[in-house]
């Protein structure tokens, strides 16, 4: 509701002055005396003090450098597991070594197994030479533990390269595979497509995998590279294989089939019906048309299979067998080959592209323990789309050209930008949340999501509004699925009297889950059913769930706000899965949120009283938060005598859950404690475009004492009985302090913890604020946690792994480009908070992407729009060119042609006409000073 | 039969030429000179060539240094699980960290399980600071997996100290915990008493845990150290625990006692009659006077009852609680906290010792189908001895400086020795085997024991006679025990025909296994009771137990060698769990020994007929294995026809039983491959001191070939389709190579393997023939790929962990001082195999055990024998003085005071009267020039 943005914007273009405010120019002066520095010396970890008086544990070179993606060797390959698979397809991960672990392709969760005998390897043949065999993967790192010795069977005893170096760009990770003892060398690219606002492009059910083979010898070499794999058709899906015996398994039949461009293998089990859940399909093809191929390896005693399929391939490179094999007894399935082969002339470099397909239409609930909804059966969204997996085999060959153009595009148009390295990383490492299986996406496009994944189930099921509250990944890269959860949670999940079931019981439609509601989860739906409004500008979206949502936001008045003064004093169930009790600013800046978006939403919808209404309570909710919990540089919560609290008892008891008060004392507040979540609301609030609910000032003073108080510079010292997310020398922001003591004997469950989406949270936040270097800190920190050694980089931790909470790292891109875009006003504004004077970054909206840039010289700014996807339709649109010249002329063009357009009183770029953009398109609007 | 040795010994005294062949008079020199290098340098990986030729992939240096234990930093403390708890009462670890893992005190093993809330954390205030909690482990080292955060369930989340460095010296662990922020310094002591020949010393249910603390400010420091732990009685042993609620938990109650010098905890289980499996009680209980306690951590949701405790043992270093906790409520336990305290002055150091005692006297039958003996309650001996946990901590508690003064005793003579390290350390290592749940001691003092263990289970049930054809730390170090096995394979598992069951069903006299008689398994049994006679000197035992040892000798004649001519060609199954055909050494030096063996036994019961007979096969045996088997450097194997075999079907087949005869070619020979194995028979007849069996020169040459061709310098190009003992940049012996190619399609099922017990057969066996430097390098090897990092230096790994082969490892001991015994003789001997110049090692006899050494100087040889317990009658002592005059004089005396002896014309030192030595007592014999 307040106009500070607006505010801003004008203040800068017009005054010419510096466009961004304290640390984030510091930045932009820090970034290149760090740069100057990075070449005298290599970086250093030195802490320095930045401009806002805060101690940053990194120097200026390690916050700022613009390396685009990481790359692990060593022991740091040992927990990569890369996710390759679409939204709603579950995924095999590309382990750090090269090989292929967690196999999430069977509609669940699966840490830490891999499917037996499911690899690669190399043969090669220099003429004259004893031929080579080489399981195309790094080494196997200490501990070596198994009670009948290291495992086996993933081919370990196998001679494999060297070593290798792995990157990961999120959705393309590549593995150099480096052995100086060999005459070829072999480096693997793999991704599965994903192109924003592309649903189906981005829901494919297949890994593709390139491996590009050099000869670098002198001499020609004859190379076969054989994939192995367990026709796995009849998996559960969860239980530890070791070998090709499961009760699942039989009537296994796997082919080798030649269909147009692709040849390879198809893997299918007669023994399901199409309705069971086990149904369902594998294929694993290549374009590569000179093949060889074992559908089933031969069968034995002991090792003989194994044995006779080395021996084989050791000597000639290839298999001789039939076509097809199968169907297996019940109880046993094949292990099959693909083995592409090729001859390599001295010095020359060629490439074989693998895709391997699966396709399991069924799911059912397996979380939940009501009846109306366990052991129902989902169909997945893909399902309907394909028969079965040699279709998508099929169909992504012949469609591949173009996916991957796509994916390449996004990728690229990430990397281009000005992203400091920690932030690039948060952003596309964690947008990989949305598809594993964390999330689903059944038919009809519902998107339906746990919080996170335990190791065989999902964890938290199911669309739970408050940990959803921090996401922002979806919104702007999938909008139109994220308008599919507004949907649930309005239409699906409200009761008659306005409270909102957190989670959600699918299918939908047959019960409510039964517990309080979440103050947090519903306040956020409706600010999140805000943003969804501006990013899509879908009006006919906005009347569907605006009266639900009134509902929703009103709800508060009975059960939170009961006085209708715009502070929550009552119970209020949230995030920390406990109750707060009195007033606190997170529940509060989201009531606040919700308020103001309330007001704007009622007002599109033309009903002005409820809109009045609504900024009556917010304005005497934020002038009552301020002045009752504003204490020395933070916000408190003033919890009640519990004497005068009012528990809602529950019907339906969770394993977590707690009456609050116990023995006389109200467990599990925050009291006087510095909580890194005390602006939740108010961060929202600024992703969303609604400014500062608070006083911007009190905002800004917050987010610096969260950062002094709550981020660790390693936890050798913090004594801490709650969950474990960081250790010894790590650095990372607990959710809670007390630096003023006083705290409570059992604060709230999580206090001691660190939670990466607040940690991102609180870092955008910074970052909005002018605190970017406080912001980076924290960013770095956390992927300096999942360094592949201690944790897996693609897997961010809370309750369950992929954990939703994390998507708020997209935030991060939001607040370092300032981004502002209303869809129904066609109005898009960028205001970069880290060298502004050259800058550029990725955006979305609800119908397009592309890339943002300015560029500041003494006497002219620069910024351009470049549609690489979709379209864009403009009136107004607004950039801050940071030390750009004042009072200049303004010139606004399309693709070189000029078009009409002028400054409004905010600083707003205004077009006389609508700008329409397409793919390719490019928007540029200079200043320039007066004498030009 | 072969008089080598005696001959040998002849040689060197009347000679007095060098007493050591070859490499083991040039490791004496190489000692030296790596000694000098060593103060040069610093060691280097570097190779040499040996005297013999052989490539040694270390430095001498490397190979001799005299390290008396290995210290273990940082990531090597990863894998380290070191049992405490003695023969048959299971054991409980302590980690390389300092914690507590792998609880394996309740009949079962328990691979990587940990007790939750299990843990020691000091307190420490100096004057008017804040008190300090620190638990007494080191850091937590990456990776942090877990899907819901680092584990947390032991205490992971509290501060700990900065690092921690791990020494075990069997059976002796100690850990510096390191923290130079910390004013206070602690170390951790840790035993189980082992007194070789003790039996009952031996096998006591109980931990010693003597923490020392020392205060290195300048001010006086209150100290506490709180010992947490879980009431576990009703624990299954083996499921993962995640808190104190199992279904096997309730009615536990948990007490503070004291009881004259002791203090502590009873933790007790109303809910099991006595002859449940669950029943059983445990004790924590210290000998320091000042304690406080809890018998049970309050109650609460969420973490409440972790961070209540914390807060009370912050605040103030100690509990107040009543003495009393329980009954809990079904499937319910109590966490408990037994914390001494004591004042610390400046500069001052004080000790703490715990004793962790437990009581859990049934077991069952778990492994076994046969539903004779499955669900079978046995009962274990220490049951019998002690009434309860609290029963056994009292006794432990005022015995325990006898205890401890003869577990010193043992451990210092061990280390005072001269052997290399490596030897050391596989010596005092591996004796743990015997005191894990790989072995039980059942009531009557019968022992019996699996192959090995699997994570939760014991594997490859029991006393399997091939396996433990290869151990010999029992029989050297608990004799009684020895001949209690013997017992169980002659009288309880020979069948009429004379064919053995190579496995046990306990309880006996039930069932025998049904399955084919393995040939290695049944003559090594002859070979052993002729051990046991010689070890024991009971006639007795051998008059009980011969006619059955004649039977199972003579049905060789039936099954195997049906020809007499002293070579098996029939079926001959065997401990690689297939079956061979055809002569080869493996089977053939067995059987020679144990016709050797059988030769001598039934020389001493007076059957002179059949002496005789056996031994006309054995020199007919001798003869055509040498002429028929030894091509090119080693001795091969002659596969028979396919058409001409003969295959036993068994009446039960076992998961990994195979028909050898598979599409007319017999599957898992070795042909012409170098075997590791392939003395066997002659390393074990060598051991029991029968000597060659094969010719001398051929069985160096042969120890020769196995090096050369086995012992791998690394694993990199080494494609191995079994099992995995050794990866990447590891050394170790493979089971068989094909120097001479012809590798058989499908060679014997675990011929690419590396298995520590054949390791250190064969490294043993090279030191007796005089190639000492190869032997170290094999057993340098095992050690390092057992590094703390890669592996648990106190687990070797083969089909399960603690695998009894590794028990070969004594007789690298045996081995190196040219041991051998003769209780019916009274006859002792030693023939150091390095530095005889100076030598020095520990030995033991049926009735005691002391140290052997000798020196040698330009004018006089001195060899002294010290026994440190037991007692022990010699009436003719040998020894080999190496560089030592000849032709001088000879003096005898104990404690100083001269004996009449005189040298015979073996060269042995023969004592007119019967020499008895008891505890204390020193036998000297001095050989000096004529002049003198």
């Amino acid at each position: 509701m307040s106009d500070d943005a607006k505010i801003n914007r004008r203040k800068f273009i017009v005054d010419g002055s510096a466009a961004v405010v304290g640390a984030a120019a510091a930045g932009a002066a820090a970034s290149s005396e760090a740069r100057r520095q990075a070449s005298r010396k290599t970086a250093r970890a030195e802490g320095f003090t930045s401009p806002s008086g805060c101690v940053i544990p990194y120097s200026r070179d390690e916050l700022l450098r613009a390396e685009r993606s990481r790359t692990f060797t060593g022991r740091q390959l040992g927990e990569i597991a890369f996710p390759l698979g679409g939204i709603g397809t579950g995924t095999v991960s590309l382990g750090g070594r090269g090989d292929f672990r967690d196999w999430e392709i069977f509609n669940r969760p699966n840490k830490g197994h891999s499917l037996p005998f499911t690899f690669v390897a190399l043969w090669a043949r220099r003429a004259n030479d004893t031929p080579l065999v080489r399981v195309v993967e790094a080494p196997l790192q200490p501990p070596f533990r198994g009670a009948q010795g290291y495992p086996r069977e993933g081919a370990q005893g196998l001679p494999r390269f060297r070593g290798a170096a792995f990157r990961g760009a999120y959705p393309f990770a590549e593995i150099a595979f480096e052995d100086e003892t060999l005459p070829v060398a072999v480096a693997l690219e793999a991704f599965n497509p994903m192109i924003p606002l592309e649903v189906d492009d981005s829901s494919l059910p297949v890994a593709i995998l390139r491996y590009r083979v050099s000869n670098r010898s002198k001499a020609p070499i004859d190379v076969a590279l054989a994939f192995s794999i367990l026709n796995a058709v009849g998996y559960d899906g969860h239980t530890a294989l070791g070998g090709n015996r499961h009760a699942g398994f039989g009537q296994n039949i796997t082919r080798l089939r030649r269909d147009g461009p692709i040849v390879g293998l198809e893997l299918t089990s007669q023994k399901y019906e199409v309705d069971d859940v086990r149904v369902g399909s594998m294929a694993l093809v290549t374009t590569h048309p000179d093949v060889s191929a074992r559908p089933a390896w031969e069968e034995g005693a002991w090792w003989d299979s194994f044995q006779k399929w080395f021996d084989e391939y050791a000597a000639g490179g290839g298999f001789h067998d039939g076509d097809s094999a199968g169907p297996s007894e019940d109880g046993v399935s094949q292990y099959a080959t693909l083995a592409p082969r090729l001859a390599l002339p001295a010095g020359e470099t060629k490439t074989i592209d693998f895709l391997l397909a699966w396709h399991f239409p069924v799911r059912e609930n397996y979380w939940n323990r009501e009846p109306e909804v366990r052991g129902r059966k989902l169909r997945n969204d893909y399902g309907t789309r394909f028969e079965n997996a040699w279709d998508v085999a099929r169909r992504v060959a012949s469609d591949l050209d173009r996916l991957e153009r796509g994916t390449r595009a996004f990728r690229q148009a990430l990397e281009q930008g000005t992203l400091p390295a920690a932030v690039l990383d948060a952003v596309s490492s964690q947008m990989s949340i949305i598809r594993t299986n964390t999330c689903m996406l059944l038919e009809g496009k519902r998107f339906f999501a746990f919080e996170g994944t335990n190791d065989e189930g999902g964890c938290c099921p199911m669309n739970c509004t408050h940990v959803w509250n921090y996401e922002q990944a979806l919104a702007h890269l999938y909008p139109s699925l994220e308008r599919s959860m507004r949907r649930t949670d309005f239409v699906d999940n409200l009761r008659p009297d306005g409270s909102m079931a957190f989670r959600t019981l699918v299918p939908t439609g047959r019960a409510l889950w039964k517990f309080k509601p979440a103050a947090d989860g519903q306040m956020g739906c409706v600010l999140k059913l805000y943003r969804e409004w501006q990013m899509s500008g879908d009006e006919a979206f906005l009347r569907e769930l605006w009266p639900q949502a009134k509902r929703a936001l009103e709800y508060a008045w009975v059960q939170w706000d009961a006085d209708r003064d715009g502070v929550m004093e009552g119970e209020q169930h949230n995030t920390y899965d406990i109750e707060f009790y009195g007033p606190n600013t997170m529940m509060g800046t989201l009531y606040l949120g919700a308020l103001a978006a309330g007001e704007r939403m009622a007002r599109a919808a033309g009903d002005e009283a409820s809109a009045a209404g609504y900024r009556r309570v917010f304005d005497s909710g934020r002038q009552r938060l301020d002045a009752e919990l504003w204490r020395d540089g933070y916000y408190m919560q003033r919890v009640p005598d519990p004497a005068g609290v009012k528990v809602q008892q529950v019907e339906q008891k969770e394993a977590w859950y707690a009456a609050a008060v116990d023995r006389g004392a109200i467990k599990y507040q925050y009291g006087e404690g510095c909580l890194s979540d005390q602006l939740l609301g108010q961060w929202l609030a600024t992703v969303v475009n609604i400014g500062h609910v608070l006083p911007a000032e009190h905002v800004r003073e917050t987010l610096r004492s969260i950062y002094t108080h709550n981020f660790r510079h390693d936890f050798f010292d913090h004594p801490n009985t709650q969950r474990l997310y960081a250790l010894n020398d790590e650095k990372g922001l607990v959710l809670c302090s007390w630096p003023r003591g006083r705290r409570p004997a059992l604060p709230f469950v999580y206090s001691d913890e660190v939670w990466t989406g607040i940690e991102y949270q609180v870092a955008a936040h910074l970052i909005y604020e002018g605190l970017a270097l406080e912001g980076l800190a924290i960013t770095k920190a956390v992927r300096d946690r999942y360094d592949g050694e201690r944790r897996n980089p693609w897997n961010e931790v809370e309750c369950g792994s992929h954990y939703a909470r994390a998507l708020a790292s997209w935030s991060l891109l939001t607040a370092l480009s300032g981004y502002s875009y209303s869809a129904p006003e066609r109005r898009l504004s960028f205001s970069p908070r880290l060298t502004p004077e050259a800058f550029s970054a990725f955006f979305t909206t609800g119908q397009g992407w592309g890339t943002f840039s300015q560029t500041t010289q003494p006497t002219a700014a620069t910024a351009r729009v470049e549609m690489l996807w979709g379209a864009l339709e403009l009136k107004a649109f607004g950039f801050e060119p940071g030390s750009a010249p004042a009072g200049g002329r303004l010139w606004a063009g399309v693709n070189g042609a000029a078009v009409v357009a002028h400054a409004d009183e905010a600083g707003m770029v205004v077009f006389d006409e609508i700008v329409r953009l397409k793919v390719g398109d490019r928007l540029e609007v200079k200043l320039t000073r007066g004498s030009m």
